[in-house]
């Protein structure tokens, strides 16, 4: 009996794209040696501005090299060209990317599966989310999977989707989804109680370590958070008109919105040290330290983003590093929790969450 | 199109088995209602000493009632029975028997999947354990799931299987892995550092609330863990010849193995109180409380169950109730764990580690 043939397409090769093909290599390996072989053919390598294609659906030889390549194809184009491949087809985006996102009805409704860290399709527009259910749930539409877009690659939405799908009843979900507001508050506001840097400090020191966006107003306007959220309440079953349509606590001070860099942002922060310290003064006289979490009251379909007080021994308090973690609440698990941590960046494990995705498609595939 | 067909043998009608019957009538529900509908058809219930069988694979009637109903099926004959069917087969074994655990091989070599919370045959011996792999990864062979086995309805084996299946290193696991001993030790030695009754109480007055075996003796040997190491163990890619092959501690001391009934053994348990504390004692005086852990040591190859030293503020100390904890050290997730926790018992927990594998089972079904 031949292999199975399963044909892959990706789009984007930075620090995600590069983790990912390195782990497709070794799982290639891995899977044309099992007993019931699996062949994956990578077909369709592409980066902004140029792409490999290969010709007749046989595989791209590697290490590929994109330097010379010609112009991507357009996403349609894609699409119709994995459609009519002799053997399913997977697209992995490996972008970040939005066009990108609104291809995925088109890929799903022609039946190409599609596994994807980039949030943007899910945390979008209602009308998106709601066309890429449509298409996938449809006769002969592709399968649609997206793990690492919360938690990279934590089993965050294979066990919300567990749950779920096995009759459970989820009441509430809240968590620290952001690797980079973990970081800045486990240090600038520890259970130690010790005093440390002030919080623009923190924030200088997280962006000099590479833990923050470029501007580090992309992390710190809570955007990221609200758009997991937006992930989680609709998987949970709530309808979210889009990330913006719930309360959002931006940490970044109305007047330091508009400054022209982040050089300028970090230093205008300064100004607001006291403010913060207030915050995490009051919580302290509580016995309670400050974290940035997001929460999803699936009973109350209320979806919101900022700061909260925790008690010291409670787990979202007691988390490490810029480690994430998640708790869901549901009538099973009654007051105790469900709870998922650990790392939740990083290109490794998300690269492990898009792998992990293509693993449970290609299993569905004959 | 006819809706797809997935023919369900249930074995076994205890907590478990209830629960499981219930979440799979949710399910049979969701599926038919689906863009693309499943039917499930449950063909086929047995308890001990009676079974109802659908005589032409079409659905039993529902509520099955067992009372009058014939003598079970010999397990081979009941696997050629499923492999002969018209629609792809799947054996739910909710039993905790050994026998059927033998019979895995039959059934998934005729290309019946299994999906069962059944620890016996993963933590068995080894040749055991080596023919149901080579049954399920044969041509044609059916496939196995037990995520139940261990931690019942929390992502562990997934999040295992997934880890290794993406090419990651798993180091080390360790956690809490036995309800009991959570609650036995979270009420007899609290991170608080409350004193509280002795341990002998603690396990009298646990043994009331139903949170032990009728003989809490079958709790405290520590064989439990020990056999769900085991199972950790085999899939982290380790040999293990069966659960009694490395060290685990009972806190069962040797003058009692033999006492003649679980009040006995209770009673003389009060003679070695003093022992405990004394352990408890040293402990403290280190800042940390005792728990009871299973730990598999894949670098080095070794598994061992038993009392450890935690900090206060290690997650596995903090742990509630009566829940499990697991950590996974790996390469990708570097010096902070991939940490799963919540509740790992109790029927509807585990009941959903049954109904999550048969979903994941369906959907490969074609």
């Amino acid at each position: 009996m031949p292999p199975r043939q399963v044909l892959i397409a990706v789009i984007g090769t930075g620090g995600v794209g590069k983790a990912f093909l390195s782990q497709l290599a070794t799982l290639s390996t891995r899977l044309a040696a099992a007993p019931t072989p699996t062949a994956l053919s990578l077909i369709y390598l592409s980066r902004s501005t140029s792409a490999l294609q290969s010709p007749d659906y046989t595989p791209l030889a590697l290490p590929a090299d994109l330097s010379n390549a010609p112009a991507p194809l357009a996403l349609s184009d894609l699409a119709a060209w994995l459609a009519a491949a002799p053997a399913p087809a997977v697209l992995v985006d490996n972008t970040a990317s939005n066009v990108v996102a609104e291809s995925y009805p088109t890929f799903l409704s022609k039946g190409v599966n599609v596994v994807t860290p980039n949030k943007k399709a899910f945390s979008g527009a209602e009308d998106l989310w709601e066309r890429i259910v449509a298409a996938a749930s449809s006769v002969g539409g592709g399968q649609v999977l997206h793990e690492s877009s919360v938690g990279a690659g934590l089993p965050i939405l294979s066990t919300l989707t567990e749950l779920v799908g096995t009759g459970d009843k989820v009441k509430k979900i809240e968590g620290v989804f952001s690797g980079t507001m973990s970081y800045l508050f486990n240090q600038w506001n520890p259970v130690s109680g010790e005093a440390g840097p002030s919080f623009s400090a923190c924030v200088s020191k997280a962006r000099n370590l590479g833990y923050t966006e470029p501007d580090p107003r992309d992390d710190l306007n809570g955007l990221d958070v609200a758009r997991k959220c937006t992930i989680l309440a609709r998987l949970a079953g709530l309808k979210v008109r889009d990330a913006e349509a719930f309360p959002t606590q931006s940490l970044v001070p109305k007047e330091l919105e508009g400054a022209e860099s982040a050089e300028a942002y970090l230093e205008g922060m300064k100004k607001f040290d006291g403010e913060m310290e207030t915050l995490k003064n009051d919580a302290a006289k509580e016995g309670k330290v400050l974290r940035f979490v997001g929460s999803v009251d699936v009973v109350g379909g209320q979806v919101k983003v900022g700061l909260e007080k925790f008690e010291k021994s409670h787990p979202i308090a007691a988390l490490k590093g810029s480690d994430n973690i998640i708790s869901f609440y549901t009538e099973r698990y009654g007051d105790n929790p469900l709870i998922i941590q650990g790392a939740g960046a990083g290109g490794d494990v998300t690269a492990m969450g898009v792998t992990g995705d293509l693993l449970k498609i290609i299993k569905t595939l004959h």
